[in-house]
Formats: structure tokens, C-alpha cells, sequence
């Protein structure tokens, strides 16, 4: 039940995630294969990543459903978006879900690939965040990893509550994912909602950069 | 015989991007490690990342003549790119081949590896596009990928007529390889000559994009 | 003896780096933990490309302590950067050292995989220069790597030092590495203090570029 769980996560991450980039393809008004590139680019480029990193097969060259996810998104993105009121909301929360499922997802994967708590966590990071970084480093916007508010960090909190609640406090699995995912998803949504944000550096007055 | 055919392709693709990773330091004005260096991120780019995913070993740290071959070209360009008339539109025909060239290598390299028909054509396509990507991307330019015309639509094409062709109707892989790089070839071409394009995804009036 | 040196080449390379990336963390005014991962892409971003490359096992998958340091290292920048005068020359420099040292070290590992010389070299000069150019195109700066004065350059010394020093004189490794970290670093160190660079490529006057 716990691996159909996880089945599930990695199909709706892909999916969400594959949606932001078709996405951001019509905010750059661009043809299908553009939209297909950047679904597929922003679904499976952080578990891409990952896999390559902890050296197991790529998933997606394993299983084919996710290309198919990813394609049929941009399809259907390319025909429909446009009846979307307010997408750049939708590229938002879909954005804020994807982030959490693969925060809990790359820390599993990481933990079954025998990896240390600080390793997994890191892992999940990477697999919720370079999609999203991949996606906005090849349309030329600013990443949304770099922006004010807490972004990253909801992927922390996913990631290391998941690698806390298993390993350390013995919660289910499938219990510490459910509470993980929704964990990092409410840190987000407050980010998106309220502008919540960490402390910033500052700099000095009169300290000198260059 | 084949397996020559592959040899020569992998070559030549790799030695015309390389040329247009120097033609961009060329433009950018760089020294001659500059040049080195955006040829061999270009002739090499998308080869080594269709060889990390499908996890062959690098095919450049294998055999050495690769390197040479993005070096010889770069020295070549560092010194005599001035010598070429109108430096762009030699890069713009130089990545065509390559485009077409390496969507049909990465597609076959793909099968090699067992990978079903869709996966195959997507590692053709990354091979054909991940290296003008780098190049793009390092050098601070809008990505060739992004541009209004036909780009990742031929190499789309050269993949897909070449696995269609070998899988699905039988045809020898050179015959199917030689057309494939042709059809591509072609697409990209009529976009160069006469700007083909795919519709492009339109905004509706009176919607809200934020 | 000389593991012990490539593994303190190895941390002093992960820890000037990752100082290098919450540098420019703090330029940027970002949270700690944009602090955090600044400084571990820079830290092991390099390594990581070098690795995947060669297919061995990332080396902070198998051992903690680099992300450790990485984080440690981000930690103490967001709390005492502001204290440091003219930051931007610590970063210049620090930049220096773990450019020296990561070339040197991705060349010995490189040659511990039985790759020739040539590759060697390259593979010495990935590991240098990518955990920079990941810092750089994420924060949206231009790549050091490709300003006007020496920089790969100096990468590019350090490795070649190395390796013609152990493979084709003889030199013992200990000696050949302090030797090729010293060299790159100087060569580097004179194009910061004195702005020295190799001719670049110049357009000739009435030719076309587009």
C-alpha cells in the first residue's frame, strides 16, 4: 500500500509540475513541441536529477507513463489553458503540491538507496526544486527559488519532517509522508497567501561589497 | 557498415556543433580557451547527458578523439572564424546537421539500450538539442530552442521518422538513419529559408495572465 | 600520505567554494536558507558533475561530512558576512584557491578511472569551473568563467601541471600537486592583481556577423 502511495505521489508531482511548465510555455506564447518540452523538462527534470545522483536507472526511461503524463498535459494545456482565468494562481499552487510530494518522494528514494537523514533530506530538495529551477532557467525568468518568499524551504520542511517522523520517531511510512507533504504544502501556501518570509541578510550600512 | 555510419555521424555532429560553440565565442569575443571551452560544452553537451541518463559510459571519456576533434575545430575558428563571411548563417546551417544528425544517433543509442519507441525519440531529441542549449545558456544568449521558428520540431522529426521507420516498418537502420537526417534536415531548413513555424499558443484577449 | 592530502584538497576545495556561493548568497540579500543551497551547489556542484561523468559514487552521497562543512560554511556567512570588509576580493580569491585545488584533484581522480591524459585534464578543469558556473547562472550573474581576464585558464594550468608532471616526468603526486596547485593559483592570482589575459578573438573591421 505504502509503494502504491508512493506510485501515486511520483504520477501527481510529474503531473503538477509537467502543468507549470506547460505553464509558463503559454505565458512565452510558444508552438506544441515548445509546451511538450517544457512539461516534460519541469515533470521529470528533478527526479531526473536524483536518479542520476544516487545512480539508480532514470525513472522515466524505466516506465514510459511519465513522457505520456507529461506529453498529454502539454497537449491539453496548449488547447485549454486559455480558458484558465488567472493562471499564473494555478502555475502557483500546482507548483506549491509538486513541491511537497517530491520533497517526501526524493527523501524515500534516497533513504531506500541507504542514504544517511541529511543526504535524503538534501535529495528531496533537489527533486522538488530542479524542475522548477530547470523551467525557469530555460525560459530566462527569475527563478521562483530565488524569489522573497519561502519557496525552498516548504521542500525543507517536507523533506526533513518525512526523515524525522520515520527515522527518528518510527511513524508509518505512510502516516509521516501524508503529514510530511501536507506539512510543506501549508509552509508554502502561507508563503504564497500571506507573504510569509525568513529573515533576509542585510547589508551594513556603510560596508563597502566591491 | 552500419556501425561505421554511426562512428561518421557521431563525428560530424559532434565537430559542426563544436563549430558553432566556437562561432559564439567568436561573437562573444573570447580568448582561446574561451573557444575551446564553448566547443567542446557544445560538440560534447547533449551526448553526455543522452549517456548519463541511459547510464552508457560517457562515450567522450572513452575514446579520446572527441576532444581532439572540439579542440582542432576551436583552434581552427580562433583563428580563422574572421575569414568567414556572414558567421551566422554558417552556425545556423552548422547546427542544422548537427540537429538532424544527432536526433537519429540518440534515438539509435536509445533502442540500443532497449528503450521503447517514445523514450527513444525523446533521447534523440535531447542529444540533438542539449548542447545548443549549454551553449546558449553559458553564453548568455536567448536559447536557439526558444526562438519563434521550427527548432526542436526537426530534431523531433529526424528521431521520430528514424525509430517509425526501423521499428515499425522494417527498413535497414542506414537506409532509415539516411532519410531520417534528411527529412529533419529539410524541416529545419524550410524554417531557416522561408521562417516556417507551428501556431503558436495565443493568448485570449480579456484574460487575466496574473 | 597522499590520500590524506586529496582528501584535504578535497574539503578546503568543498569549503572555499561553498564560501564563494554564500558570498553571493549575501550579495543577493537571501534567506539562510538560500544561504544554504548557494553554498552547496558551489561547494559540490563541480564534484557532482565530475562524478556522474565518471561514474563513480557522488562523493557527499557517501560521505556526509561535505554537506556538513557546505552548511556550516552558509551558517557562519549569514551570520558574519556583513563583518567582512570588501567581500567581493574574498570571494575573488577564495574563488582562486578552490580553482587551483579542484583541478588538481579532478584530475587525480580521473586518472585513478584509467582516463588518458587529455580527458584527464578536461575532467580536472569540470571539476574547477562548474560548481562556479552553477553559483553564477542561478543567481543570475555573469559566469565569472567567461569575464575578460585568465580564469579557466588557470584551471586549465593547475590540471595540466599535474598530469604532465606525474605522467610524463615522473614527479611524485605529492610533490606534482602542490607544485600544479601553486602554478594555477599564481597564474590566477596575476590576472586579479595585474588583469592579465590571453588575446582574445577580434572581429575584423567591414566583416558581416549576422
Amino acid at each position: 500500500m505504502f509503494t502504491d502511495f508512493i506510485t501515486i505521489l511520483d504520477l501527481v508531482g510529474v503531473a503538477v509540475f509537467a502543468a507549470t511548465g506547460g505553464l509558463v510555455a503559454s505565458r512565452k506564447e510558444m508552438d506544441l513541441i515548445g509546451f511538450g518540452m517544457m512539461a516534460t523538462f519541469t515533470g521529470v527534470g528533478g527526479g531526473t536529477v536524483r536518479d542520476v545522483i544516487l545512480d539508480r536507472p532514470v525513472f522515466w526511461v524505466e516506465d514510459h507513463r511519465y513522457l505520456l503524463v507529461c506529453l498529454g498535459i502539454a497537449l491539453l494545456l496548449y488547447f485549454f489553458a486559455s480558458h484558465v482565468q488567472r493562471r499564473y494562481v494555478v502555475l502557483l499552487w500546482s507548483d506549491a503540491i509538486g513541491l511537497a510530494a517530491f520533497a517526501v518522494l526524493g527523501a524515500q528514494l534516497a533513504r531506500e538507496a541507504d542514504a544517511g537523514p541529511l543526504i535524503a533530506i538534501v535529495l528531496g530538495m533537489i527533486t522538488a526544486t530542479f524542475g522548477g529551477l530547470a523551467r525557469d532557467l530555460v525560459a530566462g525568468e527569475t527563478p521562483l527559488l530565488l524569489k522573497q518568499e519561502i519557496y525552498a524551504t516548504a521542500a525543507l520542511v517536507s523533506a526533513a519532517v518525512y526523515v524525522v517522523f520515520v527515522d527518528s520517531i518510527g511513524v508509518a511510512p505512510l502516516i509521516a509522508a501524508i503529514g510530511a507533504i501536507l506539512t510543506g504544502f501549508a509552509v508554502r501556501a502561507g508563503a504564497i497567501l500571506f507573504g510569509w518570509s525568513l529573515p533576509r541578510y542585510k547589508q551594513r550600512a556603510g560596508r563597502i561589497y566591491k
